[in-house]
């Protein structure tokens, strides 16, 4: 059966998040009917990075596989003729078939925005934090997460997972003009972990908590220990990296 | 009697415009009803620049003239309090009494953005033009609306416009990875004037209208002989300039 690779990019201000749930708008959902009405046949897909109710994605994947080849650039753009205006198919490709977009990637890549001052124009995609900031602390913050740690003390309660060693390969704070740009890529995530991450780093960058508390918060091993969860708003989904 | 000024951001999408209205929710409207809500009297303001339907501002200027002096810190505090999260107050400011935001004017500083693939996340903000565009085309004209003239053909039809002569102090297309971004100075605009030059620029720059016809297209003084009106959603208003 023909394996194909779709790389979407959507605002998640109006859904449930990308997984299909019992209430709510989901990404997964729309994309799949848009897909059924084309092919006009049931479809599901799998989606290789979670994003929760108003997380954004700008390079989010997803695999199916279908019964017959399909057209890639007209399927791309029947797509986008059909999807809703908060999500775009940027392209669809053909892939090899035992590709899977939660099982082959290898790592994924998040962006999280904080602005400095208060805005209109583009706040559905910001944390506004007007309280002083420190970012040298922040980058200190960061630099500490980079190689393979447990971060248990960065997961909501989560049953499903069966250990909570993350591989993370980047994280940086950049400060660009009166934004606080923080970029994480890993090869896997824990449920919550960027915003708790950014919500702790925030307490360290405001003097709530002391930067050398960082690394004993890590070490807890214990949710409670760190800071509250960042809001989703302010969270993107960037890329999905294979081998 | 004390005169302020006040530097406003906000997002044009649920909003009928800067001025109010019969009908819908105007930008004036809400700020005017939370500067009621601190001053607890009647308040009147005054735009400095034009926003239509849809178009957002980072730069808006607005004045007023109080009975009693303000403290111009608590002043934005509170009105960010009650505002509704599309607006933003950046700066309250005392001014000179005789500062009127509208007359008082030098120029205003226009945004036009054009994205060149489909977009979810902050479609909100700009105009996605997916056919092939010729940028230097577009730069050509750009250059040639620099300095004094007639833009009649540019302008919507505006029976309060004593004349249709605008002085253009820059104007210039910048491309930005997949973005185009159409950046105008001018001491004046006239109704629509932006929207019906990036309508133009983009028929020239798409090919549909020959490069060689843009100055005839000026020269003609009749909106009829330029292109369509660009969607209201790509146009900000940056900034207005004072003396």
């Amino acid at each position: 059966m023909p394996t194909y690779l779709l790389t979407l990019e959507y605002d998640g201000t109006n859904f449930v998040g990308w997984q299909t749930q019992p209430n709510g708008r989901s990404v997964q959902q729309e994309v799949e009917r848009a897909l059924r009405q084309v092919l006009q046949s049931e479809v599901s897909i799998v989606g290789g990075g979670r994003t929760d109710a108003g997380v954004h994605a700008r390079g989010q994947v997803a695999s199916t596989r279908l019964d017959t080849p399909i057209d890639c650039v007209a399927m791309t753009r029947s797509l986008n003729g059909l999807l809703p205006e908060d999500i775009v198919v940027r392209t669809v490709q053909h892939a090899a078939e035992e590709f899977h977009a939660r099982y082959s990637a290898t790592s994924r890549r998040y962006q999280y925005q904080i602005v400095r001052t208060p805005i209109a124009v583009g706040r559905q995609y910001a944390w506004q934090v007007t309280w002083p900031l420190d970012s040298d602390k922040m980058k200190a913050c960061a630099a500490q997460i980079i190689g393979e740690h447990d971060f248990r003390s960065f997961c909501k309660h989560d049953t499903e997972t069966p250990h909570f060693r993350c591989m993370v390969k980047r994280a940086s704070w950049e400060v660009v003009d009166q934004r606080l740009l923080f970029e994480i890529e890993a090869n896997r995530f824990l449920y919550g972990m960027v915003r708790a991450l950014v919500g702790t780093m925030v307490n360290v960058g405001r003097g709530y908590t002391p930067l050398e508390q960082f690394a004993e918060i890590m070490a807890r091993l214990d949710r409670k220990a760190a800071g509250m969860a960042a809001p989703t708003q302010g969270l993107v989904l960037e890329s999905i990296s294979y081998e």
